[in-house]
This record gives C-alpha cells, sequence and structure tokens, in this order.
C-alpha cells in the first residue's frame, strides 16, 4: 500500500515540495520556518553561487541547495522567489518555464505593483501567481542571520488583482498564517500607498537622518539616534531598487513628511507653542498606537 | 570619637547630602544610582505635589521625599536639578539662595546655552554652578519607569565655560563616572551643535514621520517604522521646551536634514541610479559606525 502511505504523507503536509529561490536572510528565515512548523515533505533551495550554496547548507535552511534553478522547480508545489526585488521578475521568467500545472507562484518583495503586473504578463493560465509581501526583515542580510521566528505576528499583505486564482490566495494566506503571520489582502496599488509610508519613507528618512550626522555628532548618540538610524544600516542596493520600482508612491510619502517637518519647523521658528504642543501630542498619539508597541 | 566616624563616613561617600530637584525618570534613576553605588549618605528628593511625594516614596528612589525645596537644598553638596528643562533656570534661582558656600549645582537638561548663561548669572561665587546633560532616557516618562541602569555606557556631556569652578567640574565629572557614564566636556554651544543633530533632529524627524502615517499604514508597521517613530511617544511638553530653548540649532539641524533628503529625492524622481547608490552607501557607513551598534 505505498501509494496510500505516499497520498497520506503528501495530505498532511501543506505541500509536498516547496523551491526556494534565493537563500538569503527571508529565504532562509522561511526555509526554517516550514522546517519547524513542518509544511512540507520538502524544502530546496536554489543558490546562484556554490559559495552561498555552502552558506545555506550550513545554515541549514533547506533539506537541500542547489544551483539548477529549472530543476527545484519542477514539481514544486510552491515556489517562492525570495530574491531581491531587482531580480524578481526575471526569475519568475525562468520559473513559469519548468513549474508543473496548477503550482503556486509567490515572492516576498516590496513594490508590488510592478512586481505583480509584470509577473501576470508572464504566468499562464497553467502557473497561479499571487504576490506577497511579509512586513519582517532585518537591517541585516545573510542567511546567517536567518530566524524561523521572524514572521511571528508580522503583517504578510497578499496581493489580489482581477487576475489572482482565488484557490491559490486562499492556499497561500493558510501558509503564511502557518508560520505566524498576520494575513492582509490588498491590492497591489494599495500595498504600494501604505508600505510606502509604514516602510519606504521611515528607510528614506533613517538614511538621510545618518547622513546629516557628523562625527562628533555621533558621539553623543543617545537611544533617539541608534533607533532612528537603525535601518539605515540595510543594504543599499536592496533600498535602491525598492525606492526605484516605487518610485511614485515613494516620493508622494516624502513630500508628505516633509510638508509635515516643514509645519513643525516654521512653527519652532514663529515660537508658537501651542501649535508645536498639538504637532507632537497628534504625533505622540499616532506613535503610541502603533501595533506592538 | 563620634567626630571621626561622622567624618570617615562622609569622606568614605562621594557626597555627604545629594538634593535632587524633580524625580521623574530622570531624577529618579540618578536616586536609584547613588543609592545603588552609595555615593551619598543621605539622598533628598524634592517634588512639587504630595501625589508625585508618594510615588516617589513607593519607588524608593530617594531616602526621603519633601515638597520643602528650601529645606532640601540647605546643606547639600550636590544639588542635582532634574526637572523638565523648561523649569531648570527658574528652580536654579531658588537654590542658589539656600544652597551652602561651596556645594556644587548641576542640572540633566538638553539646550546647554541658554540654560548655563543663564544660571552663571545667577549663581553667586559662592555656589558652583557646573552644566550636564547626560545623553540617556527613555520615551516613556515617570518615576515608576526610573532605572538605576540607565547611564551605563551613556555620554555625559559636562559644560565648561570661562567661569566654570575646575574642581566643581572635576568633582561632578567623577560622579558620573561612578554612575557608568562617559563624560565629555565640551563649550554650552558645542553642545548643542551637536545635541541638535544627534537628539533634537531625531525627534523633530520622529514626530513629523509618525504624523505623516495613517490609519492603514501603521498596521503595516514593520520594524522600520517602529524603531523610528519610537521617540514620537516622548513627552511633548519636554520636548515643545527643547525645541524652543534650541531654537538656532534645532532649526540648522531640520535644514541641513531636509537637504540630504531632498537630494535623495531627486536621485530617485531622475532615477539615478549611482547617485542614490552613493547616496545609501555613505549613510551606512555613518549608522553603522554609531558607538553601541
Amino acid at each position: 500500500m505505498t501509494w496510500v502511505r505516499g497520498f497520506l504523507r503528501i495530505i498532511m503536509k501543506m505541500f509536498d515540495k516547496i523551491a526556494i529561490v534565493g537563500v538569503g536572510l527571508m529565504g532562509g528565515s522561511i526555509g526554517l520556518a516550514v522546517k519547524k512548523k513542518r509544511l512540507a515533505r520538502e524544502v530546496v533551495g536554489v543558490c546562484r553561487r556554490e559559495s552561498s550554496r555552502r552558506r545555506a547548507l550550513r545554515a541549514k535552511v533547506a533539506d537541500r541547495v542547489t544551483l539548477d534553478l529549472a530543476e527545484a522547480v519542477k514539481g514544486a508545489d510552491l515556489v517562492i522567489i525570495a530574491a531581491p526585488v531587482g531580480k524578481i521578475v526575471g526569475l519568475a521568467g525562468i520559473c513559469v518555464k519548468f513549474m508543473k500545472k496548477n503550482a503556486i507562484l509567490t515572492d516576498v518583495g516590496s513594490s508590488k505593483k510592478r512586481i505583480v503586473s509584470s509577473i501576470e504578463k508572464l504566468s499562464s493560465k497553467k502557473t497561479n501567481f499571487v504576490g506577497a509581501h511579509p512586513m519582517a526583515g532585518s537591517d541585516k542580510s545573510g542567511v546567517e542571520n536567518a530566524q524561523a521566528g521572524i514572521f511571528k505576528d508580522a503583517v504578510v499583505v497578499l496581493t489580489k488583482t482581477a487576475g489572482t486564482d482565488r484557490r491559490s490566495l486562499g492556499r497561500l494566506g493558510r501558509f503564511w498564517k502557518s508560520l505566524g503571520g498576520c494575513v492582509l489582502v490588498l491590492s497591489p496599488e494599495k500595498h504600494d500607498a501604505h508600505a510606502s509610508l509604514a516602510s519606504y519613507l521611515p528607510h528614506a528618512v533613517s538614511y538621510a537622518l545618518s547622513l546629516t550626522q557628523d562625527g562628533r555628532s555621533v558621539k553623543l548618540a543617545a537611544g533617539s539616534l541608534k533607533d532612528t538610524t537603525r535601518v539605515a544600516s540595510s543594504d543599499p542596493e536592496l533600498w535602491k531598487d525598492i525606492f526605484l520600482l516605487s518610485e511614485g508612491p515613494t516620493l508622494k510619502a516624502i513630500a508628505s513628511f516633509t510638508r509635515n517637518l516643514e509645519k513643525l519647523k516654521i512653527a519652532i521658528k514663529k515660537r508658537r507653542e501651542k501649535t508645536i504642543l498639538r504637532f507632537l501630542r497628534r504625533a505622540k498619539k499616532i506613535s503610541d498606537g502603533i501595533p506592538g508597541r
């Protein structure tokens, strides 16, 4: 009764084979979490370089790690592209050629509008693409810093468009909930608008704040400077790509922020105590209300 | 031989009597740290309200807590004004009237130029004023959140002017070192310039960033937004006063930051990949170099 056993083994796991394309901090963390929660019979990681392959194996983020994208993707029920945002669409173009019918293709990148519309044009009827963006990560990068726990209570946005397969969306939602995430379904446009305020803007501001410091001011760094500039230690290549892929919403968020800072500046200049207080109190109320504060 | 015992008891402690005027988070933390390190025979806290007095007593931040400023200050070797910045000069005016000869008066407020020049005009030859600003604190306030450990490895700026008594400066330096701080002696002007970049600017930016969020974006809050807006939960009254007392350096720091953010904005708008990368890399280098990172 081998087939019964095989069948049971498959249905007891959420997926039979998961391929993770790009095994850095994010892909590695997904691999660790999938293995910990036993959501797949097999987790295959895909790297571009032999050195990365060895690092991923040492970090034990997948059952096996290969440089052969086509082979890894073949027969997978779920393919997760966890490469830097600038490479996601190109990799998706290769994946869809080798993926089996009805398998789910997903990603973990920011900038959903650009990515989702490009991949939806690529993926034929047989492959179901659902865009995803787990709002988790770190200013650190690399598979060595991967952790199964980073998705716990993290918001995971899944994108829904006219072309999204509802069944795949549901399955992917259950997958992310199993990893500890809070799933939120949004259109790619809404995702980008919210993420530009909640993520791209804080990064842009943090980088600019860091660049404004000099050798002496950093010696006086207390909690405020340390916290506000932490994400300015994030990967410049990655953030260059995110800013350029989400150029519109990012610029809009920066403009909106600049207007607010200008208001505060004018109120300080004109010594308008009540205006300053109202500004700071409203800001504090929003900050106090951020989930997990 | 009572006088010998009394004398020994005094010389074995760094100070005989320390009065802490204002027992909130900062004053309370100093009280706890002084008691822990046994730096004084007696620590007296001063509050304005009976309810605050009871809270301070419950938090055990001083040997006794009184509403009588004159009585607390009389006979003290060291008087530390740990009230909000807007009240420091007014309180100093009262303290100097009751302090004994050669006692040290100090504070813990930001905005050193305004505070130091005002108090130096007040304090006569007999009282030695040395301005101080421990770069430690919290977005939380209140004596309940006081902790002896917040000064560990924190930079503590002491101000030095033409009128500063060198012996008092040395004693106060040893006091702060005993509480775990790294003492840095600066002119009030230099302090304000550095602190405006390292502390006032991050606070202004954090408040503006928080105010730019909306109800939906905060739902997507990941580490970047949480970290960059943490200090926007700080006390609005306190920060209104700091911004107004250090108006000049604060506005200068905001202008410098705005120019940098504008550069990034233009580079994104014009899709200048290399310029963006250079900007982010330089910022990352500064952020990575912040002490304690």
